[in-house]
This record gives C-alpha cells, sequence and structure tokens, in this order.
C-alpha cells in the first residue's frame, strides 16, 4: 500500500472550509505552475487522504470517519447495539476468519423508527446539508473564488448549495452517502454536475486477494474513480468489503445478489427473499452507498432475449433470469421492491436500478429485451421516490453510435429525469483488447447528451480480470471522456484546466504540462523515453521536430511580426 | 523484417479476380471460424504480400510492382531516360550515399505530353478503370456474393464499379495511386466508402534510421493503415522515402516542404519555389502518392493567430508563415498553386490540402484563422480540378465534440464535397500520454458526420517520437473509430464481423473471438494473462465470473425455457 501513498507532482493538498458550515473541510488539489496568469489550478481530487502527505494512514485502522459527527448531530440515526444481519453475526462469530478480518470494530447506525434521514428527505424539505454545501464547493473546485476575485474569465456560474438542494430534491442528482460510510466525501451524481465514473473492483472464484482488492480501490481514486463498484464473487466478500469500505474515500457500490448467491454456492433457484433481505442489511450496515438491484426484470421480458445474439450477459440479470423461470414467478426483488425501498432508506443507501438486459452486442442494441426493462426502471424509480431513496438508472452496453441519443432520450423521459449510469457504452464488438477505447468512444457521447456518470471499461473487457495496470487505464480513459463530455455539455470550470496545459504546452514548460495532466508520470515517461534528464524538460523543442524545425518557435515570430511588422529573430 | 512477415491468425489470403477485368487480383483476408453460419469471415487488407505465406519478400528489392502493365497498357505515360529533379541526380550520383540506396532502379513515368491520366480524368471521361473495379471488389469484402447466394442477410447494396467512377468524377472521392507506385494496391478515400486511417512515420533530426522507418511502415499495414504518411525530416530523407515506396502497398504520403527546409539548412526564409518545384519533381519521380501542401495559408491569415492560445502549431504552416513574414509576400505555394497541379498531374499524385492554421488547443477551435483557411482551401479546390488533380482537405486537430458537427458540415460547404481527411480531433487538452484515445472519440464522430480518412494520432503524441508499440495502439485505435463510424454510417458490410464476433463470443470458441478481432495476439495475450493454457480456451466460461457463475451459460436456460417451458440442465 505504501506505494500508493504519493502526493501528485507540483502539487499540493488543500481543504476548502465551507461559508454555511465552517466546519467542514473540502479536500481539493491544487497544481503550481510557473505561468504567471494561473500560478495556481485548483482541480477536483477524489484520492482523499491518498494524496495528502500530512495524512496518518495505517490501513488496518481505516481512514477518517470526518462525517460521523455530520450525522450524529443530525439526531435522527441510532447506533445499534449489534449488527441486524444473522450471516454477519455468524462471520464475526467464526473465528477461523479472524486473521482476515478488519480489526477496529464498527457499530451500524440505522435511521431512529419514525425518521427519514437520506439526502433526498432533507432535500425535499428544503434543508441544505453538510454535505450538499460540501458537494457545491467541491464541484466549483476554488474556479468561482478566483471569478470572483476577477482574476479569471470564465463563462457560466457557479453551483449553489442550494441548486445542489434543488437537483437532490427533484430527483436529478443524487448524493450517496451510507450513514455507515462516514469515511466517504460527499459527491454528487447528476447531468447538470461534472460528469462522474465509477471503477470496477472485485475478486472471483479464480483470482485475486483482499489486499489486492484494497490496492485497486486506493490505486482507482488516485486516478480519478469517483465511486467504485466491489463486484467479488469469490471467498470472503463479506470480508474484502469491509476493509474496502472502511479505507475508501468514494461511495462503494456493490451487486447483493452477487453474494446472496455465493451463500446459495451459487445455485440461483434456492435464492429467496429472506436471504437477500438479510445480505442487504449485512452490507447497508457495513457501510456500501449504493445497490445495484436488478428488480426491473420481469418474467414477461424473459422470452424477448431468446432470439438476441448474445442473450442475456449482466451476470445480476441472468441469475434472476433462471430464478424466475426455474420459480415460473415473477422476479423477487420486483415483488418485494416496497421492503427493499424501506431498508435503504434507514441507511441512506441509494439504489442502482439494474439493467439485466443490457446489450451485450451491437446487435442486440435498442431491442425490445431492452427497452422493455427500461420501462419497468421508470415504474421503481417513483416507488424509491416514495421511500425517499435516491435512485440512479443503470444503461447499456454495447450500442453504435448512432443508437445512443435514443437510450439517453428514452431513460430521461420514461425514468423521469433520474441520472443515467452507463456501462461505456461500446461502439464496436471488434475490438477486445481495446474496449476500454471502444467504450470511451461511446462514454463520452452519452456523457455529452446527458449520463450522469459513466462505469468505466478496461482493456481487459471480455478477456480477463484487470490488474493494477489495466484500472489505471481504465480509469484515465474515462476520466478523459467525462472531461470531454463536461467540455461539450459547456459546464462552468471545464475548459480551465485545458487552457493552463495548452499555454504550458505552447511555453515549452514541459513539467507544467505533465503537472496539469490527468496522468503526470505517464506523460513524463512518454517523454523521457526520447529525451531524457532534466535539461529537456527546459528545452524550447521536443523530439518531435527537433530543435531547428518547431512549429511553436516559429509562432512566436507572427507575434512580433503583427506588433512591429517584422518577425525579429527567433 | 522478418518478425513482420507473418500470416494472421486462422487467416487466409486470397485474391479475388476482377470480372470487367479479369487479369486483376484483389487481396483479401478471410477468417476461418467453426461457426457453422459463417465458416468464413472475409475483412479489408491493407497488409499486402506481408500477410501471405506465399509470397517472396526481400525488402532490398522491393514488392511486386503489379500495377506497372496496368499503366503501361494504357498509353499515356512514358517511361523517361532519367529522374528529371537535379537533386535527385545530385543524390544518385553521391558515393557516399551508396550504402544507403535501395539497389534497384526505378524508372520514372510521367504522362505524355498532352496526356490525362489521373483516375479523375478517366472517371470524367466514363472510363472504369482497373483500379476502380479493384476498390469496388475491396470495399464489399466478399459480402455481395455470399449476400448474392442467399448465404447471409444484409442490409444495403454492394459497392459497384461504377459508383466508384461516379464518386471519384464528382470529387466526392480520390483513388490516389502515383504512376510511380506501381506496388500499390488501390484504395478509395471518400464518405461513402469505408472509413480509412492513415499513418504517420517518418525520422526526425533526434532518432530513427532509415530500417525503423521501413519496419514502422510495413508495422503500420500490418494493423490496418490505409495509408502511410513519411513525415522525415531528418537525415537521408529521399534515400528512407524510396526503401519505403518500394516496400509500400499502401499509398504513400508526404510534406513536400519539410524536405525542402532540410535543403536549405532549416532557414524558411531562404525556400524558393524553384526549389520546392525540384522537391515535388523528385518526390513525384519516386512514387509519392499525395502530396500535403499547405497553400491555403495566406498572409491575411496570419494576424489573425496572434492572440490564439497556441499560434501556429502546423509544421508546415509555421515554416509558410515564417517564409511569408520574412519576405512580406503571399504565400509561394498559392501564387504557383496552377503550376503544381501540372505537375501532380502528370504523375497522378492527389493534393492533401493542409490546414496549417488548425487549431492547437480547444481554446483555438473553429477560429477565424482556422475557417480563412478553409475558405482558401475550397477555393484551390477548384483549380486542382480543372487540371485533374484529385484532392483532399486536411481538417483539425483540437476540437471540443461540440464542435466537431461545425467542422464537417463548412468543409463539405466550402470545399464543394471534396473528401475530408482530419487529424483526430482531439476532444481534451489534458490527457497527453492517452491521445490517441482523446483523439479516436473525434475521429469517430467526425468519421460518422462524413470525414473520408482519419489520421491516427499515437500516445505519444505531444511528447514523443511513437515507437512500434505505439504505431500499432495509434492503428488499433483508428481502426476502431472508423468501424465505429461506419457502422454508425451504415455502411453495407460493416456490421457482419461485429456479429460474428459476439457470436463467437457468446459460443465461448475463443480462438474465434481472438481471431475476428482486429488484434488478435493482444486479445489471446490479455486473456491469457488469466487462464493461461490451450485448455481454458476451450472452456466454457472465463476468468471474471468463473465456471459456477456464468451468465453465459446461463442464457441457455432461456432458451430452454421458451421453447420447452421448463429450464432443464444447465
Amino acid at each position: 500500500m505504501d506505494s500508493l501513498l504519493k502526493p501528485f507532482m507540483n502539487s499540493r493538498k488543500v481543504y476548502v472550509p465551507g461559508k454555511m458550515y465552517p466546519d467542514i473541510r473540502v479536500g481539493m488539489r491544487e497544481i503550481l505552475t510557473e505561468d504567471p496568469e494561473t500560478p495556481v489550478v485548483p482541480v477536483y481530487d477524489t484520492s482523499g487522504p491518498y494524496s495528502d502527505v500530512d495524512a496518518k494512514l495505517d490501513v488496518t485502522k481505516g481512514i477518517e470517519r470526518f462525517r460521523e459527527s455530520w450525522i450524529m448531530e443530525r439526531g435522527d440515526a441510532e447506533q445499534l447495539d449489534d449488527m441486524t444481519s444473522a450471516y454477519g453475526r455468524a462471520r464475526r462469530a467464526n473465528h477461523e476468519l479472524d486473521h482476515l478480518r478488519f480489526n477496529a470494530e464498527h457499530h451500524p447506525l440505522r435511521a431512529k423508527q419514525g425518521h427519514h434521514l437520506t439526502q433526498l428527505d432533507y432535500a425535499r424539505k428544503g434543508i441544505i446539508t453538510k454535505e450538499m454545501e460540501y458537494v457545491a464547493i467541491r464541484e466549483n473546485q476554488r474556479l468561482d473564488e478566483l471569478q470572483a476575485q476577477g482574476k479569471i474569465k470564465i463563462e457560466g456560474s457557479p453551483i449553489t448549495p442550494e441548486f445542489v438542494r434543488d437537483e437532490i430534491a427533484a430527483g436529478r442528482a443524487i448524493l450517496p452517502g451510507n450513514i455507515n460510510h462516514p469515511e466517504c466525501e460527499p459527491m454528487i451524481i447528476g447531468n447538470r454536475f461534472l460528469t462522474k465514473i465509477n471503477s470496477n473492483i472485485g475478486n472471483s472464484a479464480i483470482t485475486s486477494s483482499i489486499e489486492e482488492e484494497v490496492e485497486k480501490m486506493a490505486w482507482s481514486v488516485r486516478w480519478g474513480a469517483d465511486t467504485v463498484m466491489d463486484l467479488s464473487t469469490g471467498k470472503h466478500i463479506h470480508e474484502t468489503r469491509e476493509w474496502i469500505i472502511r479505507n475508501s474515500p468514494v461511495p462503494i457500490g456493490t451487486v447483493p445478489i452477487y453474494q446472496a448467491l455465493e451463500k446459495v454456492n451459487g445455485k440461483a433457484e434456492e435464492l429467496t427473499w429472506e436471504l437477500y433481505r438479510d445480505t442487504l442489511i449485512e452490507q447497508a450496515e457495513q457501510g456500501v452507498d449504493y445497490f445495484t438491484i436488478h428488480a426491473g426484470l420481469l418474467l414477461e421480458h424473459i422470452p424477448l432475449t431468446a432470439k438476441r445474439t448474445t442473450g442475456i450477459v449482466s451476470r445480476g440479470g441472468s441469475i434472476l433470469a433462471l430464478w424466475q423461470m426455474r420459480h415460473h414467478q415473477q422476479n423477487f426483488l420486483y415483488t418485494h421492491f416496497r421492503e427493499i425501498c424501506e431498508i435503504l432508506a434507514a441507511y441512506d443507501v441509494a439504489v442502482s436500478l439494474g439493467d439485466g438486459l443490457r446489450p451485450g452486442s451491437l446487435a442486440d442494441a435498442n431491442d425490445a429485451a431492452q427497452f422493455g426493462e427500461l420501462d419497468t426502471l421508470g415504474e421503481l424509480t417513483k416507488i424509491a421516490w416514495e421511500y425517499g431513496v435516491q435512485v440512479i438508472i443503470e444503461g447499456p452496453g454495447h450500442v453504435p453510435m448512432h443508437k445512443i441519443q435514443d437510450n439517453m432520450a428514452r431513460q430521461l423521459e420514461k425514468c423521469h429525469g433520474a441520472p443515467f449510469y452507463t456501462l461505456g457504452p461500446l461502439t464496436t464488438d471488434i475490438a477486445p483488447g481495446y474496449d476500454h477505447i471502444t467504450s470511451a468512444i461511446g462514454a463520452a457521447q452519452i456523457g455529452w447528451y446527458g449520463t450522469a456518470m459513466l462505469c468505466y471499461v478496461t482493456p481487459k473487457e471480455h478477456l480477463g480480470l484487470p490488474d493494477r495496470d489495466d484500472v489505471r487505464a481504465g480509469v484515465v480513459t474515462y476520466k478523459l471522456a467525462a472531461h470531454a463530455a463536461d467540455l461539450a455539455k459547456g459546464h462552468f470550470a471545464a475548459q480551465f484546466r485545458d487552457d493552463a496545459l495548452s499555454r504550458a504546452r505552447f511555453d515549452f514548460r514541459w513539467n507544467d504540462q505533465f503537472a496539469l495532466s490527468l496522468d503526470p508520470e505517464k506523460a513524463m515517461e512518454f517523454h523521457d523515453k526520447t529525451l531524457p534528464g532534466s535539461q529537456a524538460k527546459a528545452s524550447h523543442f521536443c523530439s518531435m521536430c527537433g530543435p531547428n524545425f518547431c512549429s511553436m518557435r516559429i509562432t512566436r515570430a507572427v507575434r512580433n511580426f503583427v506588433a512591429t511588422g517584422e518577425v525579429g529573430d527567433v
């Protein structure tokens, strides 16, 4: 883990206090440059304490639980004497697992009887929470301050806490933050905010250890993952998750049906509502911030997939389809959806309504199965909102470019404006090994059209489990796709960093160019392959053109020419 | 070089004869699969003899000059006694260069006095050349045969030779093929055909040898480059180019001003029309298929760049801007453009009208400088067409997504439908090290909107000179972006390969999935990192979910269920 705990090049971690709530401290990164126009470029930072040289980090103790006091002071949560889940208690009682267990005891919180404590509940009541002011400050990246001081010119208006509240109240944005995950820095998912990205980690029956998964989480947030989903399907799912949550500064999502299936040894037909319910509570009390729940895949949708090229490719979707077929019964997640919402509301777990019938190939894109399920997700959205549960909607998958817009428009219409959370989409099927790119093409577009969060795809998609390098490639690729979307949407602070980097490039400030980039280490490594050494970083040329042939240098002459009518020495 | 000369996995090279011209043999690759529905999947193949196990390859002799007889039999070209260029003759006379020189003597061809031999000339006269039938067959990838036999169902109509002729005659497509490059396999660039990609190679003053550049060319065409530009700016440009052309099965493009500048030791002000003219002839007689010529950058455009964030970033553009400023004269490429066209027409060299003022940052996208030059390119297009010269138009650069469509629409309008050839565009500036991806996002979009050829960008863009791995990453990335565009445009044969691969994926035919992919070796390498060995390739599961938890397998149950009402064993 130690290798992960390092600051970014030429950067400092800063904490911006709130105005409404002076005790909140919004973590940010500031990149220091040699440019007198922009000596400090503040950037959105997902890395939490992992990039703070002053943070005291001990993976066995977890990161700071700074949000605990915010939650408790609201007076609507109570600490439970013991965890509610029978499975959770059994795991704790099993001393063979002691060596795997996260040490510090975590006492779960739950809403007091009759109290409503989700961010959606507060927003509807007109309450601006600390979390809401936090995300407003975070989204603005201090550029509102520079703008107000007249130091920079950018178009558009900064995000206000009231705007955050209003978007959450309308269901157009969610602020995930389980009261049992007080380590989590507040963030917001909605299409009027910065486009977010999710990184998937998790072990499988074939490979990976707890340590690797915690490392992948920290590695993901270092490179820019806004949320992390733990999709573990192998051994020790419960213990792995505890380590991840206690060390995660970003919301953690899961697909509870994966663990439920492990509990019945992979036999889908043996799944029961009671077992699933216990799993939801187990995970909610550990602190999972959002659950993918495939409640929209109904019995009547299943035959629509029979003639597909690639059938049902969602793991959750296929488990639930099998259960329904074996029992000749409607999806138990659908029939118990109101009970699910009651549980989620008690911890402020958001629901990510899963697309169990997402297309697994271009041939199946936008078909009756996919759109049939989407209609049901719209119906479930309204039910979840009744309970104050925050909702996002999952989307495809594999979709050619000309069919992407239709997905976005339909989702907003059918799901009443709830945020869209898409996997890619992949815009061709013929490039395994490069699917982070086939999907980044679709992700940038659907982000521009209005998707609020993009689920990353790594180069190993369809081929194997991602390792550290794949996670980095996937996260940075999606970060750049999300940023391209923000630029196209005209987001308030989006182009500032591009402009700062472009000026650095034009001025041959190599270190500034590296520091301002999404992956400074990669940029420097590539530069140094051709021109190593510190001297080359001060060079007014680069390896592409060499010293006698530099277009950037010649352009300086233009400025002389326009100013004086002569070129002068260049 | 030997390592490059290998066939693709589970593939065979085939040669399809013409119907109008039975003596033409159109090279193609057929992928053999275990799928009874599509046992043979023919794919477009740019690799020429490099993937043909039966080809006799000797880099010192060059590849087969199969088009020589086609050219000679038309009777409108004559073989010159000696090369025309004074510089070319001087190089040959310099025995210090003997060890670098390509051995086989190449006797240049030129149009006979009063004869017009460009493909545009022929097309306008209603002549369907062998080259035109070749590209019609090539574009159809044999899917027209399978369609006609009722073996496959695909929408749309195949390309006919007459359609090819008509598109060329209208200026909406070009068929590059210098009569001095008889090794080149005919291909077509136009937005009603498959979207093409270009790979840039070339040495610089800092690095690279002739051998490396020839390897990069062969490597580029292996992975799918439709054309290759030799952008050398270092030593031995003349000799390097000869080796590349004599071994290249794809059209070669250059930017002649780069070599002209080397001839005056990098002093732009010493460039003259006479020196440039000699360079054009030197390169035309070697066999360069298209020239980038920055004739649209006028004196009056230069002040428009003074307040840009990144000024003039095109190398050619900045050289010509400097020349104009030093001499207080209009761009000599503009003032001599008709003479240029006369030279190009005599060899059927196409012109790629350079965008010397393309934006080098998002901040400069779609500005007055860029669009001012574009207007001039439209004017030059009409002049080139007067001379029978085939024309393509170069485009940006750095453009955020929401400004891409405007570029495409304007280009088609201002340049009278001439094909667009764009660099990317890059959709954000903040990801050096990942600019193959930032630009693939823009490239796929602009390809969909109507760009005919995409100039690749490698991961080293802005940072260094690409090596072999970067060339492969750049070419495959652009190939997938071009393919995503073809799918979105609804090109007749585009989705066939995607569907074949998706079926292979669904059936767990791992080797078929690899073989059908754009980079089989990468796909297999990634798979084998988690599940090595030949047994795993027959496994009905993969490392992501493991043997007990496979969505693909569960989907089979759906088919049983729909057919029989029961799931059965799965």
